[in-house]
């Protein structure tokens, strides 16, 4: 379906179900006439059905002069709504380079014509993603509870337990990340010296099948383990969790993502996803186990299986107070992963960026300082000496012998790095989209991940055990690491098989081998080998149903070609007394710099790094001086990235049709106004209401939010707003049975208490009981509606209408005519849909579509 | 005036010119009743006069209805309306600590009662202080000049354009950072050897009134030259320009802070003023310097003296524009002083949270790159090489020549010695506010103040000559910095007097010869005068009328105690082997790690370090590692200063009465509603107005925003709201004459680029020349006006006012009544003047007042 449109008049006309402002609703009295068919709305979200039967508002004199006030000449069709339903480009989410990026895509779509399309999973949105509600409703209920806390003893108590929070928040997440290593640095190593030991003794016995099989067994067991764990007891598990935790702090609800089962399935499951072999690393699930450390803090609850459980407190059990915590537990996780607090806090801040207060940046700070130092403490405790503060994070490049120092002919070098990396990352996003898309078309069944999840684990050793059999890179140089597992296959003269120290330990070793060891390490064939081998793998690997980050394969793919270019560099210009002078020394720092540098390009182009990102980088590096060569490599990888693809991150959340809201409304859309963005027609409640018409209300529409009209509208169906009611609140207010005979006082024995007590998993109407006698109850809205939602009159431009929905972290904007009647509802995906295009050179607004699944 | 208020309802009577709602305004038809008495509103603001002769609207059934909807049982007496005339203690801006602090301003309270009671420069707003107009006024001039960037060209084009701004003020920034680099090192260098020269030849001759002499003479003569440039040229250079930039991007115009005067008078101000021998630093005023570059860049057009401008382009000429690239200057300019482009990037950013989006924070980053990267180039290229880049900014930490370690044993001395900072910066803080008070009041006059600087200039020489001369600390370590001016004065077998490397040199030499010296450089007794002298000069020399800035003494201050202590703790535990082991290398590590915990321990307590701070002074040190105690030490500094009193800058504000906005609204203050907080009456104008009511009404009124409401208004002055107009858009009007007689067709020979002409510097209402039968035309404000300005609804809560009004950045927000009538404006100051507070132990909310000057 192609709708172009001339003009917005007739744009309101076109599609009418999509601008209907009458809204026929309670036209016969008190109960809403069941015979009129409403759109059926699914989490605040309207589907554009075929079957509507609503008649068309004509436009009025009124919206005529509306009209009128706008451009007189308008060079009409420049502007379209365009449903594309061609496009399965990986589009950019950035406005501008999507646009600079168009010419790309042209090609991109001629070569599909000679080929399959693939199925779309983009330009989507999924409706069952709901918004968190950052916005507090004043009720009476809020006021009231507001006033006990009007004592200077009371503020400062919660000004000290919310300190508190964070600070438990910081050292849990600390406890986690230090268990995590050291249980994975044990055991890995336990498994690793295993097959050497198999692989040294059976090369000269000529019995090599040996430590194939182990290996492969081993992966096997431990990765069909692991990923079961995840599949069948909690799927948001899988992966980085991440794009989840981005999505949340901008402002969307991902049921399960922050549950007991998420952090038992995503703390096992990245053990035992890294000793199953898997390209992936444990740093990135680091982020998503500190915000469910933080989201348990905060409610104060212990949920057990069968439903019971262990309220402890319960003042912070709204999306308000937890959102905040889960931005310092996510702040912590990666604080503690890479030993960067200010990385973690811009990390946690950036997505969130429309909630920004000083407080709240302090506090998260706090935290993400308190996970690092507590980190730093464990892990120093486990390698010895808890005093020698020297480890402050799971990761760290800051092993380099000598300052890392850099030269402007070298500035060159590394932009060419960094476009390579933005291609490179660029290809491992589209090719993991297609394998994306392919998993979720065909591998949908839980025991086919598993299955996958296991085959992917045997391959990885497979293919190792191929390498160091088929190349035989010998070296004598001593690695990096001292206590690093080597093995000899088939290498004499104490000389060891150099893969071996980057495929018998951890990707996190092997990324510490690329950037540290010894010039002569290893040699360009092997790196070669190596780079192919990872990149297919980390492709492969990341998207399956297991607890896995994509960090550290990420950086060791760069790593690789990036020590493989130093050393191209080095040979090429051996009398540049900088980049190649005879002592091997320097060869040594330069190759390491590359290294870093390629493992910086590669991330780029792969996550299209953020400040926080990049700043994360830097803090691991832990040199401020040589910060600058990897900014510009992250900023232009990122750049070339963006041209042609979104980043990986990116991808996750379209595919998944998460309506994330970007930071700016499309540009050029001051025509579309708040009218024609708006989910019509409304349903509402009066002041006063039936328990029978809530009831059924309930249970036959979908809405989230619902506007309270003024009571004197009995004969229109409209009436002047009066505030907005949440489907949760009249499910509270529907259980604990807030009604009574008309007539009569009803009964106020509800406090804000017994709202939380239902957070965050709400009743369902399935849990409700009413007796006829009760149905006929009129229950009074009055002093739990929220008294004050904002509203916009529907000439507002969806610019505005955004920049009000996004910098106050809104749920519902209630769209007013000029009489301050409600009209409409604004939810975030209403807003999410529209990306801005461009075709045959002119701008136009493209609308995504939402769908159930 | 002490006005205390039992609940809502009669706070909304107790003060009738508060929240008068109804306007009695055009009641006798088309034109205004010029015998209403307007209170005068002075740039957005009410002043509050007893004059008023209003009548009291007696509050409506609807309005009890309203309260009814409130708290039932409300135990009324919590909330206060309480102008407090009494305090004028240092309070905090920082809600939670104000209430954490106030048994500390009790025991303030007390002893004031025994004392003399200081002038009133808090607790008030200056009514001058107008807000930018962030928010974009989508008219149809608007519409249809954005329709021609509807092309994928043009978009391109401009976001391109955009890039290379920002590109060019990172460039500027450099350019300037490194020119006066060069100046101020060369020239002190020939100062101080001169200096020096006749020392030594002296204090064997007997001649030391020489050197005295000249060392003072040359002091007068530079400091008075400064000094006058500052006074007469543009005062709003004087200082670091850092509290008014910050400001700025919070909101506030300024008016002269962003011209090519304050950019003269501020970069050679600055030079003369190191120069001059004064204890300031070039940092700070780069931040300011980088804005005007930065702005000036935006607005496309050179001013000369005598109002003749060329201008180039006028595309990005208006606030919303001007703002983003003022951000980008100012963070090249913090990047270009401390190399320290993350840091940079936060400090624009943090102030400006609420308008955060992650394409500007790009743009802002990448300037923020560019200047750091030239700066780098040009240093480097002053000192010898261009590609050895390794100076990114002009002041850094990171010469200490071992890694910076630091041992858990080491952590308790660094918070005491937070501790130590934090209430030495609020002395510093309290000292110099009453010297700012003292300036306000009695040294107000221009000749004054530049003898003030020269007074200030001399006396400098003047001791740090008595110290030379009078301590005799002979030492024969070369000083760390081979180019250091070294005197021997009485000093005999080569050594020197180790206090001449630090007072021969600029406050930047001496900072790092307190860093880096040799362990046994100074003596224990030296150190103490340093401190004393030095702190008691810093405090003197801010907010003189000269350019110059704080960061370099405070660090100076607290390196000379931080580098005391260390000899301490070296002294103090001779066996541990951190701490002080035999070898003087460690001692000399040891006792640099003290000086720079001190220095930033000294900079917290004095500024309060925000998080761009935190970064800032850790990007400088180059070592993250070493970050952490740095970050703690700061954050402990921060709260003990805060404890007692807010910081530099805060107050600097604070005594302007400049009505920044914090980040949230004060804590509890749900009760009160917008039409509390709201101005009123309204002036407001009709779609089609007679040009003699819209001229008559600009000389009488100072409002800057007017309603624009339903023509069929005549007889009750009462119409529902159609738009939001501003006062420099009418006067622009009025100047081109875009009016006709009635029943005429207007003229529309107008564009956008007409009102951008006059931008930054509007009209004045005497600049405009109508004749009679002009003034009997009618205006038509239609395709003017902004036709979708944010309303709040007069019920709605201050802290959803507050959100809404900070999240958009709004100048004006009008309030309506539920017919959509409005009855009030909600500007700036209405909400900048709350404050939290406490009295016996109940919160209350404070109301600032509202000042002319």
């Amino acid at each position: 379906m192609t709708v172009h449109l001339d003009g917005m008049a007739s744009a309101r006309l076109a599609d009418p179900t999509e601008t209907a402002n009458d809204i026929p609703h309670a036209e016969n009295g008190n109960k809403p006439a069941k015979d009129v068919k409403y759109r059926k709305v699914k989490e605040e979200i309207i589907h554009v059905g075929t079957e509507s039967k609503f008649h068309v508002t004509p436009v009025s004199e009124e919206e005529h002069e509306l009209d009128a006030n706008r451009v007189p000449s308008r060079p009409t069709p420049e502007l379209k709504f365009d449903i594309d339903d061609e496009g399965d480009t990986l589009s950019n989410h950035n406005s501008i380079t999507a646009l600079l990026s168009s010419k790309f895509r042209d090609i991109q779509k001629r070569l599909k014509q000679y080929g399959i399309e693939s199925p779309r999973f983009r330009k989507r949105l999924v409706s069952r993603w709901e918004s968190l509600n950052y916005d507090v409703c004043e009720n009476v209920l809020y006021l009231k509870d507001q006033e006990k806390y009007k004592s200077k003893r009371w503020v400062t108590l919660r000004w000290l337990s919310k300190w508190l929070v964070m600070f438990f928040i910081g050292i849990g997440t600390a406890l986690l990340a230090a268990a995590i290593h050291f249980v994975v640095e044990k055991l890995a190593h336990f498994k690793f010296d295993l097959i050497k030991h198999y692989f040294d003794d059976c090369a000269k016995n000529n019995c090599l099948y040996q430590p194939a099989l182990i290996w492969m067994g081993i992966n096997l067991v431990i990765t069909v383990a692991g990923a079961s764990l995840v599949t069948f007891l909690q799927p948001m598990a899988a992966g980085s969790g991440i794009p989840y935790i981005k999505a949340y702090l901008n402002g969307v609800k991902i049921p399960g993502l922050l549950t007991f089962r998420a952090f038992v399935a995503k703390t096992l499951g990245v053990v035992l996803s890294i000793l199953g072999g898997l390209a992936c690393g444990k740093e990135g699930p680091m982020a998503h186990s500190g915000s469910i450390i933080a989201a348990g803090l905060g409610r104060g609850r212990i949920n057990f299986c069968g439903g019971k459980s262990i309220s402890f407190y319960s003042v912070f059990r709204n999306d308000h107070e937890i959102r905040d915590f889960v931005a310092g537990g996510a702040a912590s996780g990666v604080s503690s992963a890479f030993g960067a607090p200010i990385g973690g806090t811009l990390f946690s801040l950036e997505e969130a960026a429309s909630f920004w207060n000083q407080d709240l940046t302090w506090r998260v700070f706090f935290s993400s300082m308190v996970a690092c130092f507590a980190t730093n403490f464990l892990i120093s405790a486990i390698n010895g000496d808890p005093t020698k503060l020297t480890d402050p994070g799971l990761i760290r490049f800051n092993a380099f012998k000598f300052d890392l120092k850099f030269d402007l002919i070298e500035i060159p070098f590394f932009i060419f790095m960094a476009v390579v990396g933005g291609l490179s990352g660029a290809l491992f996003v589209v090719m993991n989209y297609k394998l994306t898309v392919f998993r979720k078309r065909y591998l949908n069944k839980n025991w086919i991940k598993v299955v996958e999840a296991g085959l992917v684990a045997v391959v990885s050793a497979a293919v190792a055990f191929g390498l160091l059999v088929g190349i035989n890179d010998c070296t004598d140089k001593a690695p990096f690491d001292s206590h690093a597992v080597t093995a000899a296959v088939y290498c004499t003269d104490k000389k060891h098989n150099s893969l071996s120290t980057l495929f018998l330990t951890t990707p996190e070793g092997c990324l510490k081998a690329l950037l540290h060891d010894p010039f002569e390490s290893h040699n360009p064939a092997s790196l070669v080998a190596f780079v192919l081998i990872f990149f297919v793998l980390g492709v492969w690997t990341y998207g399956l149903s297991v607890s896995s980050g994509v960090f550290i394969p990420s950086l060791a793919i760069g790593a690789a070609w990036g020590r493989l270019i130093g050393i191209g560099v080095a040979y090429m210009m051996p009398d540049n007394p900088n980049l190649a002078a005879n002592s091997t020394l320097i060869k040594q720092l330069d190759v390491g710099k590359f290294a870093l540098i390629g493992a910086a390009s590669q991330l780029g182009g792969i996550l299209r790094t953020t400040i926080s990102l990049t700043v994360i980088i830097v803090e691991c590096t832990d040199d401020i001086s040589f910060g600058l060569p990897i900014m510009i490599v992250l900023m232009i990888s990122k750049w070339v990235g963006d041209f042609i693809t979104t980043g990986l991150y990116d991808m996750n959340v379209e595919v998944m049709g998460i309506p994330t809201l970007p930071f700016e409304s499309p540009p050029l859309c001051e025509d579309l106004r708040a009218s024609d963005v708006m989910s019509a027609p409304l349903a509402t409640f009066k002041t006063k209401e039936k328990v029978e018409t809530v009831y059924e209300m309930l249970k036959d529409e979908t809405f989230c939010g619902f506007p309270v009209i003024e009571d004197d509208s009995l004969t229109t169906g409209k009436g002047k707003l009066k505030g907005l009611i949440l489907r949760s609140q009249l499910l509270v207010l529907l259980k604990k049975k807030i009604f009574c005979p008309e007539g009569q006082v009803p009964p106020r024995n509800i406090t804000i208490k017994d709202f939380r007590d239902f957070y965050p998993v709400y009743l369902k109407v399935s849990e409700i009981d009413l007796s006829d006698e009760e149905k006929s109850y009129v229950i009074d809205l009055k002093p739990y509606y929220n008294p004050s939602p904002y509203t916009v009159e529907k000439k507002f431009s969806l610019s505005r209408v955004f920049n009000l929905f996004r910098g106050l972290g809104l749920r519902h904007l209630i769209v007013t005519d000029e009489k301050n009647v409600p009209v409409g509802i604004v939810t975030r995906k209403d807003l999410a849909k529209f990306r801005v295009g461009s075709k045959r050179g002119l701008v136009k607004i493209e609308q995504l579509k939402i769908q159930d699944k």
